[in-house]
C-alpha cells in the first residue's frame, strides 16, 4: 500500500489510483484518519489531472458506502429517480414524481435545497402547508411502494463522505472538477436504491456549465460513470439561458409545476418534465419506445391518474392535498409590483443567473446554508424570449412585501430582459441526448 | 480583498497574485487564521501552474518577514553567504566560510542538519569535540564583525511559515515545486542579513534535481527571485553523479574540508570550492575579477590566513582549534572494513545516491528530524571515478565497528562503485553558472 503522499503524487503526475486505494482514502477520511489537508491537496490534484472512468466509478463507490443505501429490493418494480445539475425556475421534479409514478415506474426522490442563484425542490415542497420532507427511511420505503413516490431531503448518513468533502472543496476552489462533481451526484443518487437514473445537465448563464462544451463533458462522465456502477442512465442536455417556465420563487414555482398536470403549464416547462419523463419511462421499464412513453404520459394526464398520484403524494407527506388544484391555498405577498417595459421590441433574452440572484435577495433563496427562505416570494413573467411588448406593457411582476427589497429586484429583473429590435426564435429546450 | 477560495481559484486559472495578497496570506497561515487544508490546495495549484517572479519575490519576502531577521547593518563590509541545495560528501561550506572571511567578506552562515540521503553542515561542525551550532543572535553578529564568519543553526523564530509550510508540503506531495523551493530557500536566506548570495545547485543521481533542464530552471528562478528581492546573486550548476571528494560521513568530512585549506584535498572538491568562493569575493567587492579572486584565494591558502581564520572560528565556537590541522582529534571507529574491486577494468561511476543512502543506514545521517547521527561512521574511497583497479584492490574503506551493519554497507557501496571495460574521463565539475 502506498502512503498518502504518494498517492496524491501519483495523481498528481497524471497517475491512477487503484479502485482499492479510492476506498481506503474515503474510508480513511470518513473516519478522520485522512486529515482535510491532505484531501483538498488530492482534490486539488484531482482538478488538474481528472480521473479515469475506473477511479471515478470507484469514488462514486466509495462515497456511496460511507453512509447508509436504501434498499428497496424489495419494492417490485424499476426505480428511477432524475437529478438536475440545477437551474432558475427548475420545478420539474415536483410534477414529474407523481406522472411518472403514475405511469407504473417507481420514483425514489431525494432532493436539495436552493443554495445561491438555483432554487431546490425541498423549498418548494415545503411552500405546500403541512408538507414534510423528513422522514425516516422505513416510511420512504413505504411511500415509494405504496404511492409510487416519496420526495424527501437527504438524511444525516446519507454519503456523509460527501458532505464532508463538497464543505471541503466549497473553501479550497476545487469545486469546479467534474470527477468529483460525479462522485458527489451519483454517491447521493445511489444511495437511493435506484435501479436507473435519468439526468438534466444545464447548459447557459443560469446553470452550473455555462457552455455546451463542459457540459457534455459533464454529462458523458456522469452517465460513463452510472453506468460503470451497474445503473442505466441517459442524459438531457437543457437550455437554461432564460428561467424555466414563468415563474421563479418557492410557492409560485410549486403552483406552476401542479398545472403542468392541469396541462396548462408553459411549453418550455412541459417540454422539459415530458423529455424527462419520456426517459424515465423507458429505462423504468413502463415504456419500449419513446412513442409509446408519450401516450402514456399523455393518457395519466387525461384520465387524471397523474393528478391523483400528485394528492395522493402531497397527502401522505402530511401536506394540505387540495393545492394540487387550488394554487390561492398556497402561502402568497399581499402585494405585487410591476416591472414594465421601457420601449417597443421583442424580448430577446432574459438573464436567467441575474433573475436568480434577484430571487435570492428577495427571499427565495439562500446565500448561506441556513438562511430562511420566504416561501411567498418571487417573480411571475407575463412575458417571455420571443415576446412583443410595447412601452409600458407588464412584463413581470415582483410578489413580495417588502416595498424597498422589491423596488431593488424588479430594477434587476427589470435590468435582465432585454428587449431589441428583432424578434428572436426561443430555441429548443433540449439540445441533445447522451447515453 | 479577494475571499481565499478567490484567491486559490486565480491561482488555480492560472493568474497571478498581488504581493498583498501573499503577504497577507502568509501572515494569515502563520496566524493560524488560514487553515492547512487551503494552504495545501494553493500550494498544488502553485504546482501545476507556478509563479511569476513578482509573485515568488512577495512570497520569499512574506516567508521571511514571518520571523525575525538579523540586522547585520552595522557590521561594516559586504555580507555574502553560499547556499547548497544538497549533495553526498558535499562538505564545501566548512572550508569556504574561513577561507572567503579571510579575503575579506562577511560570511554569516545558517545551516541545516542531514535528512534523507544528503548530510548536512551542522551535523559535520557537531563532529569537532566541543564546537556548539547553538548561539544567540547578538552572538552570531560578534563572530560576524570580528572572525569574519558565523557557522550557526537556524533558530526558531527564523522563517516559521517555511518551517510550517515545509512540513505541510512534505506531506501533501508539493515538496516538488520551483516556486516554493526558491521561497522556502530564499526567505531563510534573506533572514541571516545578507548582502548576496552564492548558490551551488546539485544536478544528478545524488541531488534533489536528477537533471539538468530542472536544476537550470530552479537556479534561473533562484537567481532572479533572489535579485528581485534586492540580492546580487550567482548560481553555480555542479555535477553530483559521484559524491564529492573522497568522504562521506560527519567527522571525515570535516577533516577533509579543512584539508582543503591545506591544499591537499581531491580536485573534484578543491574545484568546487574554490569557483564558489571565486563568486562570493567578487559579489563581496573583494575582487574586481575571477582572476584577481583566484590570486586572492591562493594568497590566503599561502600566507596562513584561511587556516588561521578556520582556527579561530572553530576556537570562538568552542571547539578544539587543534582540528583544523590535526584530523587525527575528530571522532573515529575503531574499525575500518575494506570494499574492493571484484574484477580488473576502469571505475566508470559511483552512484552518490546509493553510497549517501547507505550512509544512512550506517548511523551517519537521518531518516526522521529526530535521529541521532554517528559522527564517526561513514566511508572514505581510496579511488574514484576514471581511476584504474584491479582485482582485490581496496576501492574503498567502511568505517564501523558495527560489523553488521558494516558489512550491509560494504554491499551497498560496492554495488554503487561500477568497474567497466572502458576508462571513463571524469566530467568538469561546474556544469554552468547562472546570473
Amino acid at each position: 500500500m502506498r502512503t498518502v503522499p504518494e498517492l496524491i503524487a501519483c495523481k498528481r503526475d497524471g497517475g491512477a489510483l487503484t479502485a482499492a486505494e479510492i476506498q481506503w482514502i474515503i474510508r480513511a477520511y470518513t473516519d478522520n484518519a485522512l486529515p482535510d489537508y491532505q484531501m483538498s491537496a488530492l482534490a486539488m490534484a484531482v482538478f488538474f489531472r481528472g480521473m479515469s472512468e475506473e477511479e471515478m466509478v470507484a469514488l462514486t463507490l466509495a462515497m456511496r458506502d460511507s453512509g447508509s443505501v436504501v434498499d428497496l429490493s424489495h419494492v417490485p418494480g424499476r426505480k428511477v429517480d432524475k437529478h438536475s445539475t440545477g437551474g432558475v425556475g427548475d420545478k420539474v421534479s415536483i410534477a414529474l414524481a407523481p406522472w411518472v409514478a403514475a405511469c407504473g415506474v417507481r420514483v425514489p426522490m431525494v432532493s436539495g435545497r436552493g443554495l445561491g442563484h438555483t432554487g431546490g425542490t425541498l423549498d418548494k415542497l415545503e411552500a405546500i402547508p403541512g408538507f414534510s420532507v423528513n422522514t425516516t427511511t422505513e416510511r420512504f420505503i413505504e411511500l415509494v411502494a405504496t404511492v409510487g413516490t416519496g420526495m424527501i431531503g437527504q438524511t444525516k448518513d446519507v454519503a456523509p463522505a460527501d458532505k464532508r468533502l463538497y464543505a471541503l472543496r466549497d473553501v479550497t476552489a476545487t469545486v469546479e472538477s467534474v470527477p468529483l462533481i460525479v462522485a458527489s451526484i451519483l454517491s447521493k443518487k445511489l444511495a437511493e436504491g435506484i435501479d436507473a437514473l435519468v439526468l438534466d445537465v444545464k447548459v447557459g448563464r443560469g446553470a452550473f456549465m455555462k457552455d455546451l462544451d463542459s457540459a457534455r463533458v459533464l454529462a458523458n462522465a456522469l452517465v460513463r460513470t452510472a453506468k460503470g456502477a451497474g445503473k442505466d442512465c441517459v442524459a438531457l442536455l437543457t437550455r437554461m439561458d432564460a428561467p424555466l417556465g414563468r415563474t421563479v420563487g418557492n410557492a409560485l414555482e410549486t403552483a406552476e409545476a401542479f398545472a403542468i398536470l392541469h396541462q396548462r403549464a408553459p411549453s418550455d416547462l412541459t417540454e422539459c418534465t415530458v423529455e424527462l419523463a419520456i426517459e424515465m419511462l423507458v429505462l423504468g421499464h413502463a415504456a419500449r419506445t419513446r412513442d409509446e412513453a408519450r401516450e402514456k404520459l399523455q393518457r395519466a394526464l387525461d384520465d387524471g391518474s397523474a393528478l391523483a398520484t400528485a394528492r395522493r403524494m402531497v397527502q401522505e407527506q402530511g401536506g394540505d392535498p387540495r393545492v394540487v388544484d387550488d394554487p390561492s391555498l398556497l402561502p402568497a405577498t399581499k402585494q405585487r409590483h410591476a416591472i414594465r417595459a421601457a420601449r417597443d421590441g421583442s424580448i430577446t433574452s432574459i438573464d436567467a443567473l441575474e433573475v436568480g440572484l434577484a430571487g435570492v435577495a428577495l427571499g427565495a433563496g439562500r446565500t448561506k446554508s441556513d438562511d430562511v427562505v420566504d416561501p411567498a416570494v418571487g417573480f411571475v413573467f407575463e412575458r417571455t424570449v420571443g415576446d412583443s411588448v410595447r412601452a409600458g406593457d407588464v412584463i413581470a411582476w415582483v410578489h413580495s412585501d417588502d416595498e424597498a427589497r422589491a423596488s431593488h429586484a424588479a430594477q434587476r429583473v427589470g435590468a435582465a430582459v432585454i428587449v431589441g429590435e428583432t424578434r428572436v426564435e426561443p430555441s429548443a429546450l433540449v439540445i441533445e441526448r447522451v447515453e
